[in-house]
């Protein structure tokens, strides 16, 4: 059963907990109880672990559970869906003590309402091992329906949200999931396939174009470089780790090219930036500024049993 | 991103992925995309940590995978809810090995497909950690709509679904949730509450009657305690066990003196066992066989920050 610091917790969760219309039944039963639109509704989950994603000696309980609300919040923008209702189990360290959960939970639900992102249920515990937070988000597709992997077609445009690499500087603790910049995209243009950037782009580029069973080619001079890419000072370069680390959060996505081409003439939107085409020709190419093609490998590190 | 064994992994996984009808997108995208049917919908999500909720040491992976879906499948029940979807995040220990994380798998998809749900989600991960399994179950009402905590009415008699007690001994990884026997009791009756017996008998009651607002009298002698109750030879008497130990995931509900009189004379359902009734006197009391009453105390251990 619960401890006395688990129902106490609980208590404050559920005291704090937001409703919402289509909400019938909230934290405190054995089940929510939610009902829907009648649009599909989009589920994802993501389970965020110490010291794999996150050093709690390096930041703050509220930037943890910040990031595990907003990674989920990035999957449903990679739908191009609206986001609804979260669930939210944690395993806390027993030794990390009372006011180290409550700020957590407020990093979660700090985030959670600048998306009108309800909680409507969880579990709570407290153990002796390290902190591990799964969220559990439920959105809805727009009428349009939602954005698959799947769907690039030659010719299209590539496109991506905002500058790449990096992250591990402290943007993968602090970015703002683009929820609003993709349903944006989906009203303005025809979205024929999306991913978010969670694995670095070149691998995630690489699913995408599994998925669509096509091509690309990269033009080096215009992917976006983050300053903190730029600022990393190690054995590798600027340009690789826009091309290699992951965590961007930002969205990788095609579009014919008349699409494109609105995109780019467009000035009051969050002007999403150009960086290749696909093309038939399976694999991903490169195109440096004298002209040269190299072919971009899947990147990423690796980790292994 | 993921690394070989986590993408091998998953793509076992997506592999042996069931469909359903209103499954529009499964396994392999950003979000699984569902179609509701309309009904409210019913969210549970739980989290099972080791050495908290099971020791590896001490069963078999599938027991482990089984046990997650069925907690979860318990809160369906504790609704009386059709389980539809559920999700999957893993913390899998890297020292473990893939034939053990498949293992999991297997438990957890051997008995969602008894249930008809399908696993349509999830987060899989290898780190250097313990074990953690989060399980997030959809399902949805029936058209006699969700059963609650609440409503309970003085009058009422209460019942639960099999013998209480002793759960450690095997049951908390073997049980059967009771899915079929809420949906056929939801049918034949009017449930006016019902929870799914997690915490112990003791502690569920009065959750029960807090939320109902009421008391209840337990009839000792009809309290139903397991075999491995009185197996369990230490300084606790069997009905104590059956009292206080938690993880029987049996249901206790409540219905009017007819609806339970109609259920005592079936003879063709799974027989609950009628063990007492709501009061309007708050507090929850004990009847003894030579007719002595004392209280009821809530029970179940405790452990804290």
């Amino acid at each position: 059963m619960p401890d006395r610091n688990e129902l106490a917790l609980i208590d404050w969760i559920r005291q704090r907990a937001a409703s919402a219309p289509s909400l019938q039944l909230g934290i405190g039963d054995d089940c929510a109880v939610w009902q829907p639109s009648g649009s599909p509704l989009l589920f994802t989950t993501d389970v965020l672990m110490e010291d794999v994603d996150f050093r709690v000696a390096e930041t703050t309980p509220q930037l943890i559970g910040r990031k595990a609300m907003a990674v989920n919040l990035s999957d449903i923008a990679a739908m191009a869906g609206r986001p609804l209702a979260a669930l939210v189990g944690v395993a806390l360290p027993k030794s990390r003590g009372f006011e180290f959960a409550k700020q957590l939970h407020e990093g979660m639900q700090s985030l959670a309402a600048e998306f009108d992102v309800v909680i409507i249920g969880g579990d709570t515990n407290i153990w002796d091992g390290p902190l591990v937070i799964s969220v559990t988000l439920i959105g809805e597709a727009t009428e349009r329906g939602p954005v698959r992997r799947p769907g690039a077609k030659p010719g299209d445009w590539l496109f991506v949200t905002g500058p790449l690499g990096g992250s591990i500087l402290g943007h993968h603790l602090t970015f703002t999931p683009r929820v609003r910049e993709a349903l944006e995209l989906h009203r303005l243009v025809d979205l024929h396939a999306m991913i978010d950037l969670s694995d670095g782009l070149a691998a995630d580029l690489h699913h995408l174009l599994d998925e669509s069973s096509v091509g690309a080619t990269l033009i080096e001079n215009a992917i976006p470089i983050s300053d903190a890419a730029r600022r990393l000072r190690d054995d590798r370069s600027a340009l690789d780790h826009a091309l290699s680390d992951g965590e961007d959060f930002e969205l990788l996505f095609a579009v014919s090219a008349d699409d494109g081409r609105k995109l780019i003439s467009r000035t009051d939107v969050t002007s999403p930036i150009h960086i290749g085409q696909i093309e038939s020709q399976p694999g991903c190419r490169i195109s440096a500024g004298n002209g040269t093609l190299r072919e971009l490998p899947r990147g990423g590190w690796e980790h292994a049993f």
